[in-house]
């Protein structure tokens, strides 16, 4: 069973790992639905075990600290207005680098690419991120490339994903990359995403 | 203010209100950069105030009582599997009826359906729910039609949308009719909204 930790931080945007946590949650169910094992364990990282207060307020629980976890299988790094504050937190830095280290796969949604790049597993490569943040992290002169307009971007083993809901069509693609594309479409099928946008 | 209570309880479907949650905390971000005072207060509302534990473990911390909350002007109500539970207790139920007979808006997503025609809100009207549930919605008798394949469907003040994912879609087609589409699309285009399913 694979391993995929997600972190959160103070002031991580909601939708940006909620979105990812949904696809692969529902991935162990359709894995149900087959008669099949769970496919991976999903956990929530914090470098504490305190509530964290995400971009808009909500307060959710970690099940994981950073210095209890020294191995995943998928890193997911969320965006938000927190990656401000952690690109210059050293030990966050440290392990995301560590854990990437070893990881089958790592990835961003959003500004998590801030970190990715700041930590390390991001620089030399090709990344994108959230719109308004493009030019910024092109700026930092980490990445090889910052790709505007784009769902998310692959370099080797780094997917880095657009703005806050482009998450979840990185995760529905790694779904369909590691257990096939009958389990991604029973995924979107589960989740009913026939997205309709009315404006 | 408007005020915007999103009801959660155990084993309440993750996407079902943080999709929500986003687009109208992402109204308020958009209302900012027009040099307008926020639109509405977004508050997680359940029957306790210990964390909640969602359908796939995520656990969030709500921020008010249903106890201390006698009026909403929009209610939402998720879905998930514990709305199974939900829909026999008998306090919650009153809670969403009195609430709603005063709302502006009354809203679902996904099997939050249930509640609301359990609850007597959406009783004799037109609805939706996830497609997985349709029958055993229609099989209840109290909507007076389960509308099936349509992101949401709206009967007066009360919509109702389809599973999961569909809430988004939901919100940002509320908010455009609450605060005009200008502001809709300035959701859309904050969260990146560009839905590209790649399964």
């Amino acid at each position: 069973m694979k391993s995929i930790g997600i972190l959160v931080f103070d002031d991580v945007e909601e939708l940006d790992f909620v979105g990812p946590w949904e696809v692969f949650n529902m991935a162990n169910e359709v894995a149900g639905h087959m008669g099949r094992d769970p496919f991976h364990d999903v956990k929530l990282i914090a470098e504490r075990e305190t509530p964290v207060r995400c971009a808009h307020g909500l307060r959710v629980l970690p099940e994981l600290t950073t210095a209890a976890c020294d191995k995943l299988d998928i890193l997911l790094v969320p965006g938000g207005q927190g990656t401000r504050r952690e690109v210059l937190n050293p030990a966050l830095l440290a392990w995301i680098a560590a854990i990437s280290a070893s990881a089958e796969w790592v990835t961003s949604v959003c500004t998590g690419a801030l970190l990715l790049c700041a930590a390390g597993p991001a620089r030399g490569k090709r990344v994108t991120t959230h719109w308004a943040f493009i030019e910024s992290l092109r700026a930092r002169g980490e990445a090889a490339e910052v790709v505007a307009d784009c769902r998310y971007v692959r370099d080797g083993n780094l997917v880095t994903s657009a703005g806050i809901s482009a998450g979840i069509d990185m995760s529905l693609w790694l779904t369909s990359v590691l257990y096939g594309p009958d389990v991604a479409r029973g995924v979107r099928r589960g989740m009913e995403y026939d997205p309709a946008p009315p404006v």
